[in-house]
């Protein structure tokens, strides 16, 4: 069996949240000897993404700002017809995004760039748990 | 050997038809006895995507207008100095979203939340017949 | 093992400069005997991507000129109080299109369609040598 299936939770604020979750991801992986492998990182859901970014304050502002200019939260969706519950930006934000990212891996060591992190976004008008996905193969 | 390959056709009406493949895809992956497995679901081509949305009819509607606001289908492009075939809103579309997406399988369960389904999007400006390519690593 | 690890280096001129890597991808997947296989092209940084495109000169204008329109280089992003760097663009447009694509592979071949490239596309603001990674699954 080449797949390794692990997963974790993460309490996230809504309205286009970031949370970096790196460190569980590599901890995930830390527990395995693995020389050459792939880390497939997915949250399941229609309202949230994994993608990575630069973590620092700026960059945390910057996305949900040019995300707002290409869905805004406040714009009429029609998808309020079917269920008036205000969140059709969050659903077409992360059909757009995705839900999740691959990540190769050498000698259990995720090849990420120096200032990149993984993140989950969370774009639903609520706060929420995630669980997070994550599927080692080897 | 372990990925095995399936493939399934879909006619689509273009212009950024939404078609819902879940069962296609579930189909597929619930003829294999699969604990820990993962399906990459791909389609070839540049101007067709494969992303998840809660397929509702208001969302059918919100994706396509958030999309026709980043890359209109009447807007000048330099495509068409090349071809002259009017669809390079479908390509930009296609760029953007991405050709692919892999779902972790559990028990022969695709991994998706209880209103998310898998869709293939067709940007082209015209009816078309998509192959999409079902892979299962496990 | 399952995972054949390789890469290589792609000299960019950054500005969202977009570059063919379809032949080095399959140069890599040519060496090998792969009836069914899968190959993630993956690239390590923030201010890069992987996507496909029809590689014509058009195209090669007019996904800048609409990614210009979502995250202009000129605006004033929060990214700059923290570094001063003047790529907050890159990172944002980054984080949208994603580090990696996977594709399936049949008897060797790369499951693309007949106009459809595999491109690295660099938004930083000066050059750069970027790492590719491919990793084949078999």
């Amino acid at each position: 069996m080449p797949i390794i299936s692990d997963h974790f939770n993460i309490s996230t604020k809504g309205y286009t949240d970031i949370v970096d979750i790196t460190e569980h991801v590599q901890g995930i992986v830390s527990q395995h000897q693995l020389e050459q492998a792939q880390a497939l990182v997915y949250v399941a859901g229609s309202t949230a993404s994994i993608t990575t970014i630069e973590y620092e304050p700026g960059l945390l502002k910057d996305l949900p700002e040019v995300l707002e200019k290409i869905a805004p939260v406040s714009k009429m969706y029609h998808h309020d017809d079917t269920w008036h519950d205000g969140n059709g930006s969050a659903h077409v934000r992360a059909s757009i995004i995705g839900n999740s990212e691959t990540f190769p891996i050498v000698k259990s060591a995720l090849m990420l760039g120096p200032w990149q992190q993984i993140v989950l976004i969370d774009f639903d008008n609520k706060r929420r748990t995630r669980n997070v996905i994550v599927q080692i193969t080897h």
